[in-house]
Protein backbone atom coordinates (compact mmCIF):
# COMPACT_ATOMS: atom_id res chain seq x y z
CA UNK A 1 0.00 0.00 0.00
CA UNK A 2 1.64 3.10 -0.66
CA UNK A 3 2.31 5.61 2.29
CA UNK A 4 1.95 9.46 2.29
CA UNK A 5 4.99 10.91 3.48
CA UNK A 6 6.54 14.37 4.79
CA UNK A 7 10.16 14.58 4.91
CA UNK A 8 12.42 17.22 6.03
CA UNK A 9 9.85 19.59 7.91
CA UNK A 10 12.25 21.91 10.11
CA UNK A 11 11.08 23.27 13.30
CA UNK A 12 11.97 25.64 15.42
CA UNK A 13 11.97 24.65 19.35
CA UNK A 14 9.44 26.59 19.81
CA UNK A 15 7.42 25.03 16.63
CA UNK A 16 7.30 27.14 13.59
CA UNK A 17 7.56 25.78 10.50
CA UNK A 18 8.31 29.11 8.63
CA UNK A 19 8.60 32.47 9.94
CA UNK A 20 6.77 35.97 9.10
CA UNK A 21 6.84 38.03 6.26
CA UNK A 22 7.00 35.75 3.38
CA UNK A 23 8.23 37.53 0.22
CA UNK A 24 9.81 36.93 -2.70
CA UNK A 25 13.18 37.47 -1.08
CA UNK A 26 12.57 35.87 2.12
CA UNK A 27 10.59 32.46 0.85
CA UNK A 28 10.75 31.52 4.87
CA UNK A 29 10.29 35.32 6.10
CA UNK A 30 12.17 36.20 8.84
CA UNK A 31 13.37 33.04 9.78
CA UNK A 32 15.96 33.49 6.88
CA UNK A 33 18.10 30.15 6.12
CA UNK A 34 18.11 29.60 9.99
CA UNK A 35 15.64 26.36 9.65
CA UNK A 36 17.43 24.66 6.82
CA UNK A 37 21.61 25.28 8.23
CA UNK A 38 21.32 21.60 8.57
CA UNK A 39 19.98 20.47 5.45
CA UNK A 40 22.50 22.81 2.78
CA UNK A 41 25.44 20.66 3.45
CA UNK A 42 24.26 17.40 2.72
CA UNK A 43 24.71 15.49 -0.47
CA UNK A 44 21.22 15.46 -0.69
CA UNK A 45 20.59 19.00 -0.74
CA UNK A 46 23.47 19.38 -3.36
CA UNK A 47 22.58 17.29 -5.49
CA UNK A 48 19.14 19.13 -5.78
CA UNK A 49 20.90 22.50 -6.90
CA UNK A 50 22.73 20.14 -9.21
CA UNK A 51 26.57 20.02 -7.35
CA UNK A 52 28.64 17.15 -6.33
CA UNK A 53 29.75 16.18 -2.96
CA UNK A 54 28.12 17.14 0.43
CA UNK A 55 28.09 15.69 3.72
CA UNK A 56 26.96 11.44 4.17
CA UNK A 57 26.33 11.46 7.64
CA UNK A 58 23.24 11.98 10.17
CA UNK A 59 21.59 14.63 8.28
CA UNK A 60 21.60 13.12 4.70
CA UNK A 61 20.37 9.70 6.23
CA UNK A 62 17.44 11.28 6.75
CA UNK A 63 17.35 13.90 4.37
CA UNK A 64 17.76 11.71 1.30
CA UNK A 65 14.66 9.84 2.18
CA UNK A 66 12.77 12.49 0.52
CA UNK A 67 12.71 10.75 -2.71
CA UNK A 68 13.12 7.28 -3.27
CA UNK A 69 9.58 5.33 -3.74
CA UNK A 70 8.03 8.74 -4.21
CA UNK A 71 5.94 9.31 -7.74
CA UNK A 72 3.99 13.09 -6.90
CA UNK A 73 4.44 15.71 -4.60
CA UNK A 74 1.53 17.75 -2.97
CA UNK A 75 2.32 21.19 -1.98
CA UNK A 76 0.86 23.86 -0.69
CA UNK A 77 0.52 27.64 -2.34
CA UNK A 78 2.58 29.05 -0.09
CA UNK A 79 5.23 26.94 -0.96
CA UNK A 80 4.51 27.69 -4.29
CA UNK A 81 5.32 31.10 -4.10
CA UNK A 82 4.50 34.48 -2.38
CA UNK A 83 1.93 35.46 -4.38
CA UNK A 84 -1.54 35.21 -2.91
CA UNK A 85 -5.11 35.60 -4.18
CA UNK A 86 -6.13 35.23 -7.74
CA UNK A 87 -2.50 34.53 -10.14
CA UNK A 88 -1.61 38.16 -11.26
CA UNK A 89 1.82 37.51 -12.19
CA UNK A 90 1.80 33.80 -14.50
CA UNK A 91 5.18 34.04 -15.36
CA UNK A 92 5.83 32.86 -11.77
CA UNK A 93 7.26 29.42 -11.78
CA UNK A 94 7.74 27.99 -8.27
CA UNK A 95 11.31 28.98 -6.60
CA UNK A 96 13.17 25.98 -8.01
CA UNK A 97 14.67 27.99 -11.44
CA UNK A 98 13.75 25.83 -14.89
CA UNK A 99 14.69 22.45 -13.71
CA UNK A 100 13.03 21.64 -10.28
CA UNK A 101 14.26 18.65 -8.17
CA UNK A 102 10.82 17.47 -8.04
CA UNK A 103 11.19 15.41 -11.30
CA UNK A 104 7.26 14.32 -10.90
CA UNK A 105 3.87 15.60 -11.35
CA UNK A 106 3.53 18.45 -8.32
CA UNK A 107 -0.08 19.37 -7.09
CA UNK A 108 0.20 22.95 -5.88
CA UNK A 109 -3.12 23.62 -3.84
CA UNK A 110 -4.98 26.72 -4.49
CA UNK A 111 -8.59 28.09 -4.66
CA UNK A 112 -7.68 30.06 -7.90
CA UNK A 113 -7.21 27.91 -10.84
CA UNK A 114 -4.20 28.16 -13.51
CA UNK A 115 -3.09 25.94 -16.21
CA UNK A 116 -0.54 23.51 -15.39
CA UNK A 117 3.04 24.39 -15.81
CA UNK A 118 5.68 21.73 -17.76
CA UNK A 119 9.41 22.28 -16.44
CA UNK A 120 12.27 20.71 -17.61
CA UNK A 121 13.57 17.60 -15.65
CA UNK A 122 10.13 16.05 -15.63
CA UNK A 123 8.31 18.21 -12.96
CA UNK A 124 5.44 19.90 -14.36
CA UNK A 125 3.07 22.00 -11.61
CA UNK A 126 -0.76 20.90 -11.61
CA UNK A 127 -3.08 23.55 -9.43
CA UNK A 128 -5.62 21.90 -7.65
CA UNK A 129 -9.15 23.50 -5.68
CA UNK A 130 -9.58 20.41 -3.85
CA UNK A 131 -10.00 19.21 -0.04
CA UNK A 132 -7.12 16.78 1.23
CA UNK A 133 -8.76 13.88 0.57
CA UNK A 134 -9.85 15.12 -2.97
CA UNK A 135 -6.23 15.98 -3.75
CA UNK A 136 -4.64 12.61 -2.25
CA UNK A 137 -7.10 10.78 -4.69
CA UNK A 138 -5.63 13.21 -7.49
CA UNK A 139 -1.91 12.66 -6.31
CA UNK A 140 -2.34 8.93 -5.66
CA UNK A 141 -3.81 8.33 -9.10
CA UNK A 142 -1.09 10.20 -10.90
CA UNK A 143 1.64 8.16 -7.98
CA UNK A 144 0.92 5.50 -9.83
CA UNK A 145 1.90 2.98 -7.21
CA UNK A 146 4.39 5.24 -5.60
CA UNK A 147 4.19 7.08 -2.16
CA UNK A 148 2.62 10.54 -2.22
CA UNK A 149 4.95 13.23 -0.34
CA UNK A 150 3.20 16.41 1.10
CA UNK A 151 5.70 19.09 0.48
CA UNK A 152 4.59 21.63 3.08
CA UNK A 153 4.09 24.44 4.00
CA UNK A 154 3.13 23.74 7.84
CA UNK A 155 -0.64 24.78 7.16
CA UNK A 156 -0.53 22.10 4.32
CA UNK A 157 0.67 19.59 6.26
CA UNK A 158 -1.29 20.48 9.49
CA UNK A 159 -4.39 19.86 7.16
CA UNK A 160 -3.09 16.45 5.92
CA UNK A 161 -2.35 15.36 9.46
CA UNK A 162 -5.84 16.98 11.09
CA UNK A 163 -7.48 14.79 8.30
CA UNK A 164 -5.27 11.79 8.97
CA UNK A 165 -3.76 11.27 5.57
CA UNK A 166 -0.35 10.99 6.52
CA UNK A 167 1.62 7.74 7.19
CA UNK A 168 4.64 9.12 7.91
CA UNK A 169 6.41 12.82 8.81
CA UNK A 170 9.99 13.56 9.67
CA UNK A 171 10.44 16.41 11.06
CA UNK A 172 13.63 18.64 11.81
CA UNK A 173 14.17 20.12 15.16
CA UNK A 174 16.43 23.18 15.22
CA UNK A 175 17.64 24.51 18.00
CA UNK A 176 16.63 28.21 17.23
CA UNK A 177 13.09 30.35 18.57
CA UNK A 178 11.76 32.22 16.11
CA UNK A 179 8.94 33.53 18.57
CA UNK A 180 6.32 34.22 15.55
CA UNK A 181 5.84 32.47 11.71
CA UNK A 182 3.49 29.37 11.53
CA UNK A 183 3.34 26.47 14.25
CA UNK A 184 3.33 23.23 12.95
CA UNK A 185 2.05 21.13 15.40
CA UNK A 186 -1.54 23.05 16.72
CA UNK A 187 -4.47 21.52 17.28
CA UNK A 188 -2.95 17.80 17.51
CA UNK A 189 -3.18 16.67 21.18
CA UNK A 190 -2.52 13.31 21.45
CA UNK A 191 -1.10 12.97 18.10
CA UNK A 192 1.24 10.25 19.74
CA UNK A 193 -1.95 7.90 20.56
CA UNK A 194 -1.49 7.63 16.08
CA UNK A 195 2.48 7.82 15.68
CA UNK A 196 5.28 5.69 16.76
CA UNK A 197 7.75 8.58 17.80
CA UNK A 198 11.28 7.84 18.01
CA UNK A 199 14.12 10.67 17.83
CA UNK A 200 17.92 11.22 17.20
CA UNK A 201 19.97 13.68 17.56
CA UNK A 202 22.69 14.95 14.99
CA UNK A 203 26.25 15.81 15.38
CA UNK A 204 25.16 19.15 13.71
CA UNK A 205 22.70 19.64 16.34
CA UNK A 206 19.54 19.31 15.07
CA UNK A 207 17.14 16.55 16.38
CA UNK A 208 15.39 13.91 13.99
CA UNK A 209 11.94 13.01 15.10
CA UNK A 210 10.12 10.49 12.84
CA UNK A 211 6.34 9.42 13.28
CA UNK A 212 5.23 6.27 12.27
CA UNK A 213 1.60 5.92 11.71
CA UNK A 214 0.77 2.29 13.98
CA UNK A 215 -0.59 0.24 11.67
CA UNK A 216 -4.25 -0.46 11.97
CA UNK A 217 -5.18 -2.87 15.41
CA UNK A 218 -5.66 -6.36 14.46
CA UNK A 219 -9.32 -6.95 13.64
CA UNK A 220 -10.40 -8.72 17.17
CA UNK A 221 -10.51 -12.90 16.93
CA UNK A 222 -13.91 -13.91 17.22
CA UNK A 223 -14.24 -16.64 20.35
CA UNK A 224 -13.90 -20.01 18.73
CA UNK A 225 -17.27 -22.03 19.20
CA UNK A 226 -18.02 -24.20 22.21
CA UNK B 1 30.34 32.59 40.80
CA UNK B 2 27.28 30.96 41.62
CA UNK B 3 24.69 30.16 38.81
CA UNK B 4 21.21 30.04 38.65
CA UNK B 5 19.87 26.74 37.30
CA UNK B 6 16.70 25.21 35.89
CA UNK B 7 16.45 21.30 35.61
CA UNK B 8 14.27 18.42 34.59
CA UNK B 9 11.78 21.24 33.05
CA UNK B 10 9.58 18.79 30.83
CA UNK B 11 7.45 20.40 27.95
CA UNK B 12 5.92 18.33 25.18
CA UNK B 13 6.60 18.95 21.60
CA UNK B 14 4.57 21.26 21.23
CA UNK B 15 6.29 23.46 24.15
CA UNK B 16 3.92 22.84 27.18
CA UNK B 17 5.37 22.81 30.67
CA UNK B 18 2.07 21.54 32.27
CA UNK B 19 -1.60 20.87 30.90
CA UNK B 20 -4.87 22.40 31.24
CA UNK B 21 -6.53 22.69 34.58
CA UNK B 22 -4.12 22.32 37.42
CA UNK B 23 -6.57 20.44 40.36
CA UNK B 24 -5.35 19.21 43.82
CA UNK B 25 -6.07 15.80 42.17
CA UNK B 26 -4.43 16.99 38.80
CA UNK B 27 -1.03 19.07 39.85
CA UNK B 28 0.24 18.84 36.16
CA UNK B 29 -3.19 19.44 34.82
CA UNK B 30 -4.99 17.35 31.96
CA UNK B 31 -1.05 16.41 31.03
CA UNK B 32 -1.54 13.85 33.78
CA UNK B 33 1.85 12.26 34.69
CA UNK B 34 2.85 12.18 30.69
CA UNK B 35 5.56 14.60 31.05
CA UNK B 36 7.12 12.83 33.67
CA UNK B 37 6.72 9.58 32.81
CA UNK B 38 10.95 9.24 32.29
CA UNK B 39 11.69 10.75 35.64
CA UNK B 40 9.68 8.39 37.89
CA UNK B 41 12.49 4.78 36.98
CA UNK B 42 15.30 7.66 37.98
CA UNK B 43 17.87 6.90 40.86
CA UNK B 44 16.91 10.73 41.71
CA UNK B 45 13.09 10.52 41.26
CA UNK B 46 13.18 7.63 43.72
CA UNK B 47 16.14 8.95 45.84
CA UNK B 48 13.22 11.77 46.00
CA UNK B 49 10.67 9.43 47.55
CA UNK B 50 12.76 7.73 49.47
CA UNK B 51 12.92 4.58 47.84
CA UNK B 52 15.95 2.68 47.16
CA UNK B 53 17.08 2.23 43.31
CA UNK B 54 16.36 3.43 39.87
CA UNK B 55 18.11 3.73 36.79
CA UNK B 56 21.32 5.35 36.42
CA UNK B 57 21.26 5.95 32.33
CA UNK B 58 20.86 9.18 30.17
CA UNK B 59 18.25 10.17 32.07
CA UNK B 60 18.85 9.83 35.53
CA UNK B 61 22.58 11.99 34.34
CA UNK B 62 20.93 14.59 33.32
CA UNK B 63 17.84 14.22 36.13
CA UNK B 64 20.90 14.04 39.14
CA UNK B 65 22.11 17.46 38.48
CA UNK B 66 19.24 19.27 40.22
CA UNK B 67 20.30 19.01 43.67
CA UNK B 68 24.43 19.11 43.84
CA UNK B 69 25.48 22.65 44.43
CA UNK B 70 22.28 24.42 45.00
CA UNK B 71 21.81 26.39 48.10
CA UNK B 72 18.45 27.17 47.84
CA UNK B 73 15.17 27.24 45.47
CA UNK B 74 12.49 30.07 43.91
CA UNK B 75 9.35 28.47 43.29
CA UNK B 76 5.83 29.88 41.11
CA UNK B 77 2.84 29.85 43.58
CA UNK B 78 1.23 27.64 41.01
CA UNK B 79 3.93 24.77 41.62
CA UNK B 80 3.50 24.90 45.00
CA UNK B 81 0.11 24.23 45.27
CA UNK B 82 -3.16 24.16 43.61
CA UNK B 83 -4.78 27.67 45.47
CA UNK B 84 -5.38 30.85 43.85
CA UNK B 85 -5.70 34.31 45.55
CA UNK B 86 -5.27 35.30 48.99
CA UNK B 87 -4.72 31.88 51.38
CA UNK B 88 -7.56 30.50 52.82
CA UNK B 89 -6.51 27.08 53.38
CA UNK B 90 -3.16 27.55 55.68
CA UNK B 91 -3.02 24.18 55.78
CA UNK B 92 -1.80 23.62 52.55
CA UNK B 93 2.15 22.58 52.84
CA UNK B 94 2.99 21.91 49.25
CA UNK B 95 2.59 18.13 47.52
CA UNK B 96 5.52 16.63 49.06
CA UNK B 97 4.43 15.25 52.43
CA UNK B 98 6.24 16.02 55.77
CA UNK B 99 9.59 15.67 54.56
CA UNK B 100 9.82 17.81 50.90
CA UNK B 101 13.28 16.67 48.41
CA UNK B 102 14.40 20.13 48.96
CA UNK B 103 16.14 19.74 52.15
CA UNK B 104 16.63 24.28 52.04
CA UNK B 105 15.33 26.60 51.77
CA UNK B 106 12.51 27.51 49.44
CA UNK B 107 11.16 30.54 47.93
CA UNK B 108 7.39 30.45 46.76
CA UNK B 109 6.79 33.66 44.71
CA UNK B 110 3.08 35.17 45.78
CA UNK B 111 1.81 38.34 45.99
CA UNK B 112 0.11 37.30 49.33
CA UNK B 113 2.04 37.32 52.32
CA UNK B 114 2.40 33.90 54.65
CA UNK B 115 3.89 33.03 57.89
CA UNK B 116 7.16 30.59 56.99
CA UNK B 117 6.17 27.27 56.67
CA UNK B 118 9.34 25.10 58.56
CA UNK B 119 9.12 21.31 57.27
CA UNK B 120 11.15 18.54 58.02
CA UNK B 121 14.23 18.00 56.45
CA UNK B 122 15.99 21.14 56.10
CA UNK B 123 12.93 22.82 54.19
CA UNK B 124 11.40 25.85 54.86
CA UNK B 125 8.83 27.01 52.62
CA UNK B 126 9.34 31.05 52.56
CA UNK B 127 6.69 33.12 50.53
CA UNK B 128 7.95 36.89 48.25
CA UNK B 129 5.90 38.84 46.85
CA UNK B 130 8.86 39.94 44.38
CA UNK B 131 10.10 40.46 41.49
CA UNK B 132 12.25 38.03 39.65
CA UNK B 133 15.65 40.08 40.56
CA UNK B 134 14.39 40.97 43.93
CA UNK B 135 13.43 37.58 44.86
CA UNK B 136 17.01 36.38 43.25
CA UNK B 137 18.82 38.89 45.53
CA UNK B 138 16.92 36.70 48.53
CA UNK B 139 17.80 33.80 47.49
CA UNK B 140 21.57 34.40 46.57
CA UNK B 141 21.80 35.64 50.27
CA UNK B 142 20.28 32.36 51.41
CA UNK B 143 22.21 30.15 49.34
CA UNK B 144 25.05 31.44 51.12
CA UNK B 145 27.80 31.01 47.75
CA UNK B 146 25.56 27.64 46.36
CA UNK B 147 23.38 28.20 43.13
CA UNK B 148 19.78 29.21 43.02
CA UNK B 149 17.69 26.97 41.21
CA UNK B 150 14.29 28.29 39.65
CA UNK B 151 12.13 25.25 40.28
CA UNK B 152 9.06 26.25 37.84
CA UNK B 153 6.73 26.31 36.65
CA UNK B 154 6.90 27.35 33.21
CA UNK B 155 5.54 30.69 33.76
CA UNK B 156 8.09 31.16 36.35
CA UNK B 157 10.96 30.15 34.48
CA UNK B 158 9.42 32.11 31.63
CA UNK B 159 9.49 35.38 34.15
CA UNK B 160 13.34 34.63 35.06
CA UNK B 161 14.44 34.14 31.67
CA UNK B 162 12.37 37.28 30.10
CA UNK B 163 14.77 38.84 32.82
CA UNK B 164 17.93 37.16 32.07
CA UNK B 165 19.21 35.77 34.93
CA UNK B 166 19.16 32.02 33.80
CA UNK B 167 22.61 30.27 33.39
CA UNK B 168 21.86 26.78 32.67
CA UNK B 169 17.89 25.30 31.52
CA UNK B 170 17.88 21.97 30.91
CA UNK B 171 14.65 21.21 29.19
CA UNK B 172 13.49 17.82 28.35
CA UNK B 173 11.29 17.75 25.15
CA UNK B 174 8.78 14.31 25.96
CA UNK B 175 7.37 12.95 22.49
CA UNK B 176 4.10 13.91 23.28
CA UNK B 177 1.19 16.71 22.21
CA UNK B 178 -0.59 17.95 24.97
CA UNK B 179 -2.29 20.62 23.26
CA UNK B 180 -3.13 23.55 25.39
CA UNK B 181 -1.56 24.90 28.96
CA UNK B 182 1.42 26.60 29.20
CA UNK B 183 3.89 26.88 26.93
CA UNK B 184 7.81 27.39 27.85
CA UNK B 185 9.01 28.87 24.83
CA UNK B 186 6.75 32.24 24.12
CA UNK B 187 8.26 34.99 23.95
CA UNK B 188 11.92 33.93 23.48
CA UNK B 189 12.71 35.14 19.71
CA UNK B 190 16.59 34.53 19.40
CA UNK B 191 16.97 32.69 22.33
CA UNK B 192 19.89 31.28 21.14
CA UNK B 193 21.88 34.32 20.93
CA UNK B 194 22.31 34.04 24.33
CA UNK B 195 23.10 30.26 25.39
CA UNK B 196 24.69 27.70 23.88
CA UNK B 197 22.28 24.54 23.12
CA UNK B 198 23.23 20.88 22.62
CA UNK B 199 20.57 18.36 22.64
CA UNK B 200 20.85 14.16 23.02
CA UNK B 201 18.17 12.04 22.94
CA UNK B 202 17.79 9.32 25.53
CA UNK B 203 16.62 5.31 24.92
CA UNK B 204 13.28 6.42 26.73
CA UNK B 205 12.16 8.47 23.98
CA UNK B 206 12.85 12.09 25.45
CA UNK B 207 15.37 14.42 24.12
CA UNK B 208 17.63 16.08 26.88
CA UNK B 209 18.21 19.89 25.64
CA UNK B 210 20.40 21.88 27.67
CA UNK B 211 20.44 25.94 27.41
CA UNK B 212 23.98 27.24 28.38
CA UNK B 213 24.35 30.78 29.34
CA UNK B 214 27.28 32.28 26.94
CA UNK B 215 30.19 33.52 28.67
CA UNK B 216 30.36 37.47 28.63
CA UNK B 217 32.34 38.60 25.41
CA UNK B 218 35.91 39.42 26.29
CA UNK B 219 36.84 43.34 26.62
CA UNK B 220 37.66 44.19 23.57
CA UNK B 221 41.89 44.63 23.68
CA UNK B 222 42.68 48.36 23.22
CA UNK B 223 44.57 48.80 20.28
CA UNK B 224 48.56 48.54 21.40
CA UNK B 225 49.98 52.21 20.83
CA UNK B 226 51.76 53.11 18.33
Amino acid sequence: MPRVRVHNCSVSLDGYGTGEGQSLEAPFGHAGTRLHEWFFPTRTFRGMQGEPGGSTGVDDAFASQWAPGVGTEIMGRNKFGPQRGPWIDEGWRGWWGDNPPFHSPVFVLSHHPRSPIEMAGGTTFHFLDATPDEALAVAREAANGLDVRIGGGPSTIRQFLAADLIDHLHVVVVPVLLGRGERLWDGFEELEARFDMESVTSPSGVTHLTCSRRPAPLHAVPDAPD
